[in-house]
């Protein structure tokens, strides 16, 4: 068995992926985000995912503020899953991912398109430099202890 | 047992989870992105990683051309794990990992900063509208279906 945590680890990348790197759940995330998931059966019809790995995914993510539960507008006796802001900033993770699968594992092209949704542009990813203003390619990051490093 | 593709989804980021969304599997990218490891020991001990996990994860990158296996330079009979342009190009999925645990799961700061090699900058992760320019917030996105999608 494989734990969820990454206790050796002080990265931030490891805490995300202690939250977010199980199987299934960036997709439940991405559903709630791009397609309007909210309702535990809409998750489980768009993603064909077994019930009880849906449960587990959503409880972990209500424990630790991805996402909130909300009585149905409607008032039917439903619990809807929605995205608070911790969880919605999870979103350049989603694109990110996309953007590499539509670069190298998408040779029909795009399955789907970003856009903004105050302009229908296309929306980019961009790694930027903030002292130059340069467009930052892979390779050129260094990776330099910050202020939260502590060796355990 | 959760298999490790995801059939139904016609969607960039299931397929780039399909490489990349194992345990583990982000962080050994990590380690060969920032770190400099390039041996199976070295991963091994950074990672404390189990080493059937770790072959069976370097094995599935070298198959999908994340990595590619050099001799090592000096000449000893070991081989080294390196990263190829598409492994590489995963880079902003770690940055948006590593900037969202910054801000959501790091109460010390940030463990590690991420740095332009050319000048030393910061190195921001920038979600941008390409049509109005705009920095495009979390919730301001639509995703619509592009030319590569098909419905099974």
């Amino acid at each position: 068995m494989l734990g969820r945590t990454y206790e050796r680890e002080n990265c931030s990348a490891a805490r995300a992926l202690e939250l977010v790197g199980e199987r299934w759940s960036l997709l439940i995330l991405r559903d709630a985000m791009f397609r309007g998931a909210r309702r535990f059966t809409e998750f489980e019809r768009s993603l064909g995912i077994a019930s009880n790995v849906l449960a587990s995914r959503l409880e972990l993510f209500i424990e630790n503020g991805l996402m909130e539960i909300r009585r149905a507008p409607d008032g039917a006796e439903v619990r809807e899953y929605v995205l608070t802001p911790k969880g919605l900033d999870l979103e350049p993770v989603i694109h990110a991912l996309s953007a590499w699968g539509d670069k190298w594992a998408a040779p029909d092209g795009a399955p789907i398109l970003y856009e903004h949704s105050r302009c229908d542009g296309a929306v980019h990813l961009d790694l930027r430099c903030e002292t130059c203003g340069d467009s930052v390619e892979p390779g050129e990051i260094v990776a330099v202890p910050g202020p939260g490093l502590q060796r355990a």
